[in-house]
């Protein structure tokens, strides 16, 4: 169905394109400046304007002088008028964030290694750790936009399900979304970790420019989330991103999802590393079955043994992310983006040591180098993103200017 | 930049709205189905129709008697009063559409192996060709909406510039636009053939659906157009889609652009196929240098073997197509589209020798599965759809409402 629009969509769209342009100007900006940046008329900015100073969102009780002119009056935003909560769930640490409109993280909490395999129980400690973390910022609740829960994929965002994630037992097809809105009478909505995590480097971009970049999400295993003319793509399901299967052209094993011998999955497993790692004279611990837990603390004692000097640890790990960076650059070409922005909390641990070579990697596959350079940077949001991510998913959904928005339902 | 939008714009994109849904309509739309699909009020539909009407574009003067209600009076487009043109600049074909505003091509021209390497005497050729049919199709320049060139990339597409095709001798940084534009007195657009194969492959599309695509273009070599939440993915160079430097898992010889062993420019090279060949017992021309000709030629025989029954010239293209669709698999797995659609003139070729395997590989590599299905089919636009899209283009640019022009330049 093709959908019209009509002056009641225009004038939503134009109060969160005003506010928008406010929240991206974390030194102020006038209405003249306003006028300019959004093309819109003095009228229509004096409106919006209003409503937002009336709605408590926005203050305009600086002024600032600046060269020889008149002193500028600017508008900033009220920070904690409006806070969302990010959750990260991951495998190994249940993260929590409050955060205001303006990007800042007034408050967070982890839980290491926490046993989420009854699912009920962790709703449940979600739910009070959140009521925890509300009363700790003490913002009334009224301006608690909502909470956003970033999962592993894939997940059913619609219906607010967490499906089948690979490392995650006890979590097929489970209610998260339902239950804790119950819980906590807040709106919740969930979305893939990685998918999530690029909705928070978007969001808490600080440049005006036309932002188009692949975010390489490294955490217990490695997905992407595609930033493509300014918007996430979410894809058909929500669950855009995958990229573990992948060809990478290092023989591991066959990995019984896509029949292939040289995925991406397989070649950055903790089986295959471990045996590598043994087959060249070093030992890493070894386990029966390897859950999330055993691989964080397999690939933490890999990562210490490479920043000690350890030789083989070294060309391990730098072999390992040779394999993502190059299938990200592949991506990227495919993509036709300028960047790719490396994040999550296994980056941290390995950027040091790999950065240079990921760089080299991306640049190798990035065939497009002739017509434009691809740029390698790390995520500004670093080990946290995740949380953050979720917490930039409510204050997107609920604030952002999208054009698709202006279409009549 | 954050740009606002206002009532102007809003009176063009309710325009295009309804023309596209008049034109998706082949049977014919009531004023009354209209404010259905569209939301749109009587009174916008009615001063919207009005001026479709004078400006010829549409017609009402239909009735349909369908079940015991009052028969509908339908509108319907006045096809032939908006025609485009599309050239196809393929390194072994030039071929040339003239296509109404229904999609229905009124007049074809194709110039089997042209000689292209003097670029101004192709741009002359393509002139008098245009201007031919133009006079063939005995259509008023006035209705000519302008012409639409699909080149193999890179391409600039804002200044109109062939950049350096790998295939195209001569035509490294050769400006089309500009000349082509003196030559006709017409709106021209250049873009990258795949893109333009998916543009017409989107136009074309009948079903009222969201549709989510990657289209494999197969003609001397692979590419992708993208096809994602109903819009073509351009890229930020207008360069999206290339899949040439796809790890596939299967060496043949190192790709000097890219590194690796296995990619899949290398692995369908028509040097790697015939070596292949050789090895195998089967003998293929050979060639000191492979140009488009020469791989044209070469394929042809290997399908011709295949066809006629030969074991090692079925295996050998199957084994390519399959390659091909793993990676078409593996990319419409990170991007999460619901199908994958298989055209251009190479595809017409192998298609009933490989279809089966082609799916079965796509499927393999498509991880999402569990979630959604991917489905396989084959472009209805044939081997002619880089003119065909070509000339979707130019429609497309100039007529189909899209989100983004709702707001302020």
């Amino acid at each position: 169905m093709r959908r019209g629009t009509n002056l009641g969509r225009l004038g939503d769209f134009n109060q969160a394109v005003i506010l928008e342009s406010i929240r991206r100007a974390p030194e102020g900006i006038s209405r003249v400046e306003l006028a300019g940046s959004t093309g819109l008329s003095p009228q229509t900015i004096s409106n919006v304007v209003r409503r937002l100073l009336d709605d408590g969102i926005v203050r305009e009780d600086r002024t600032i002088v600046s060269g020889p002119g008149k002193p500028r009056t600017v508008l900033e935003l009220e920070g904690n008028r409006l806070v969302s909560i990010g959750i990260h769930l991951d495998p190994s640490v249940l993260s929590f964030v409050a955060m205001n409109l303006r990007g800042e993280v007034l408050r967070e909490r982890r839980i290491e290694v926490p046993n989420l395999e009854v699912a009920a129980e962790t709703i449940q400690l979600m739910a009070t750790t959140v009521k925890e973390l509300i009363a700790e910022i003490r913002i009334p609740k009224k301006h608690i936009v909502g909470v956003g829960i970033a999962v592993p994929g894939p997940v059913n965002v619609e219906d607010g399900v967490v499906l089948n994630p690979p490392l995650l037992d006890g979590w097929a097809d489970v209610e998260l979304v339902n239950p804790l809105r119950k819980l906590l009478r807040l709106q919740v909505i969930i979305e893939k970790d990685t998918i999530a995590s690029a909705v928070g480097e978007l969001w808490q971009s600080k440049e005006e420019k036309n932002n188009d970049f692949v975010f390489i999400y490294c955490g217990h295993g490695f997905g992407a989330g595609l930033v493509l003319n300014n918007d996430v793509h979410h894809g058909a399901s929500n669950n855009a991103g995958e990229i573990g299967h992948y060809s990478t052209g290092h023989k591991s094993f066959t990995c019984e999802e896509c029949g292939a011998d040289d995925c991406l999955a397989a070649g950055t497993s903790y089986e295959y590393i471990s045996n590598q790692a043994k087959e060249r004279g070093l030992e890493l611990p070894t386990y029966e079955i390897v859950g999330p837990e055993q691989r964080a603390e397999g690939m933490n004692r890999l990562y210490e043994l490479a920043h000690e000097g350890n030789q083989v640890a070294k060309e391990l790990v730098t072999e390992t992310m040779i394999m993502v960076a190059e299938v990200a650059g592949q991506l990227a070409n495919s993509l036709d983006v300028r960047e790719v922005v490396f994040g999550g909390p296994q980056w941290d641990k390995v950027r040091e040591l790999v950065e240079d070579e990921v760089r080299e990697a991306t640049e190798r596959r990035f065939a497009l180098r002739g017509v434009h350079e691809i740029e390698t940077r790390t995520s500004e949001l670093r080990s946290n993103v995740g949380a953050i991510g979720g917490a930039c998913v409510v204050m997107d959904a609920s604030l952002s200017p999208k054009a698709t928005a202006l279409l009549l339902r």
